[in-house]
């Protein structure tokens, strides 16, 4: 240890910092996973009998092969609570990730519909940011040019300099979360959803995958319905340009769900058409333990209402202890859905912040994860995901989190 | 019709055909389906309650997401029954299918260990024909060039010419179902499986998909245990060569089942390192079920017994109507395992087979369907599937076939 002349405030904060690293904690505020009793709100789909009744309303029987489009009684509870028609969403297996992967694999290869394949030229994907890590590791990986942009100060989407990069015919698609967006909590409002249905682009083969995971994950008594964005695509002339997806994941098992794939009819056809030569069809016994479980549209409502019990505390600790303790040195997210709150550290600490946190036994996703290649401008955003831990412990955490970032900023300034 | 000199057995073929025509039928032979009561042997899965117990041996929450490797307790039944160590074999989703399809998009686009992209450069596949439809459709689909390798006449793999071919660098993979293939009933041996691995290519990325779908599907008391394909590629020096496939579509519930994926150690952690970006993970609750079904690999094998009570008769009463009916005229094979049974038609005869079965409500997969590019080049394949259809009607459907390939041979001879 260095004996250098320290502010008190740095001193404090380090004293405190030393005594939560003798706490040993290990706590872990990383992915948005679903506690043990979300899941175990959907614990009646692992007793579900389906042996005296496999069958769907038309009488084909689940077990056998085939069914590429999914059960028709699932795809109809989703189509009402997603406003889709339901010719237009198919179901398939447990990842909408997959579908999202899967899609931007197809247009490689085969292009979208009234395109060339992507592969083998500068393709461009816009990224909103900060935006799902997941997202941006899909077109990395496959080797799709990624530009960020910033959301504006008031969270919403910069319209104008999506519709710069748009003149720009290598700009072939774009990552969205329309409602409750990971990790930010914003929602594309009517206006915004006209514009970027209505936005012209060079390359007519532009799509923006439109993935509403958090469709019906609200945290208030405001249960807005998701925008009609495959209506509102069709008015403004470019039918094609928006891929859907949503899941079950948040809704009943995280990694036993059901994901959903949606768009205009050219783009389901194009979908099933390259489908049907990966599989033989989804897993539809475990659609059908879906369709039973849910009975209705209202009751997945009903269910998301008993889930909103469980987060909505959650959320409300994280943004009092927030308050108590970063009040003036960050701001942070308020979000009234979805699974993320974010924070906006001083600039230059989250790294730093992130990495003193991991020391004492405090797992946060990695700073700058949430940008494109990993590159947060400011070093600012740091995402908690208040889901996973029982009160207790996210309530330390999120301590012990908020004393790094005061500590990182400290430490700037020493 | 025209009244023309015909043939006394012209005549009376017609006069059977049109007999058959008025029965009214609707039959069908196309697809390896299991029947419902195949399927009703594993309906236990459909009523275990994972209520109370959704956790691995590890004391991991099994609905929760991750777990990209699949079920260990899974994967461990497969691997002893496989043949191979537990740590090169993954658990994935309901479809084989899938991970082959997936595979082939990974070497396009990332290229395998060892190689570069395939995509974008002339890429061959070898196929064993008569094979599996579906595995064309993939290589087709994804624009990679198919070379048909014909069947030797006694049923085994045409080593030299696959020697050949492989001098070729741009023969990048091989298709093969190395036990009781689709359609011919074929199995590699083990002298072959040596020589396949030891084969020198052109391409250090040359890769065997090796379809081992009926692994277990044995229709005798012989149940011979799998080749250790990857033991023998290690030990000849071509550790990598192989990708393996398995799954249970067969075994337990078509559409529900879990498939799996074995290779070489590189070649599992390439696989791991794009289906992580994928997918968070495979449906391990399914996994489970199936593990709890089964117990152990003897289950399985226990398991597969059943399968071949009721299959047996199906293929013994095939084998005993074209010998009736075709002795003479055609030949076909003698399956000991798997799901067909090819029949050799005479030459320039299969397609006119097909459709008149067609026209008759006898539906059978399409001539030409199993070779690439659906030529068949001496338009002869027949393929039957006799697992689907209850015996009464399986007895109709090939009694009306053999009418069908009689006629269209003695049309020929018109």
């Amino acid at each position: 240890m260095s004996h250098t002349l320290e502010s008190p405030l740095l001193e404090t904060l380090r004293a405190e910092y030393v005594a939560l690293r003798e706490r040993g904690l290990s706590l872990d505020l990383t992915r948005g996973k679903p506690s043990a009793a979300q899941l175990d709100l959907s614990n009646a789909l692992l007793d579900l009998d389906l042996g005296a009744d496999h069958r769907d309303a038309a009488g084909t029987d689940l077990r056998n092969y085939g069914g590429g489009d999914g059960l028709l009684e699932l795809r109809r509870i989703f189509a009402e609570l997603l406003g889709i028609p339901v010719a237009q969403l198919l179901a398939g297996n447990n990842a909408s990730l997959q579908m999202m992967h899967d899609v931007v694999v197809h247009a490689l290869l085969h292009g979208v519909p009234g395109g060339e394949p992507w592969v083998g030229r500068d393709a461009v994907f816009l990224c909103p940011s900060p935006g799902y890590d997941r997202h941006f590791a899909i077109t990395q990986a496959l080797g799709i040019r990624m530009v960020s942009i910033p959301y504006l100060a008031d969270g919403s989407l910069d319209l104008p300099s999506i519709e710069r990069h748009l003149a720009d015919p290598a700009v072939k698609g774009m990552w969205l979360v329309p409602q409750y967006a990971n990790p930010t909590g914003s929602s594309v409002d009517e206006t915004t959803a006209r514009a970027l249905a209505a936005m012209p682009a060079a390359a007519d083969d532009f799509r923006i995958f439109w993935d509403n995971a958090y469709a019906v994950h609200h945290l208030t008594d405001d249960e807005p319905a998701p925008l009609d964005i495959l209506g509102l695509a069709a008015e403004a002339g470019h039918p094609d340009r928006f891929f859907v997806f949503a899941s079950t994941s948040k809704i009943t098992q995280a990694g036993a769900g059901v994901a959903f794939f949606a768009s205009s009819p050219a783009n389901i056809d194009w979908y099933r058409h390259h489908t049907s030569v990966q599989t033989i069809g989804p897993d539809k016994l475990n659609q059908l333990r879906h369709a039973r479980f849910f009975g209705d549209a209202e009751g997945v409502r009903a269910h998301m209402r008993a889930h909103r019990a469980l987060l909505a505390p959650k959320f409300a600790l994280v943004e009092r202890i927030l308050g108590e303790r970063l009040t003036g040195h960050a701001t942070w997210t308020h979000p009234t859905g979805g699974y993320f709150v974010t924070v906006y550290a001083p600039a230059r600490t989250a790294t730093r912040a992130v990495e003193l946190a991991k020391s004492i036994g405090v797992a946060v996703t990695p700073a700058g994860a949430a940008y494109p290649y990993d590159d947060d401008p400011h070093d600012s955003v740091i995402r908690i995901a208040p889901s996973m831990p029982p009160e207790a412990d996210l309530a330390q955490a999120i301590e012990a989190l908020c004393v790094c970032v005061l500590l990182a900023e400290a430490e700037l300034g020493a």
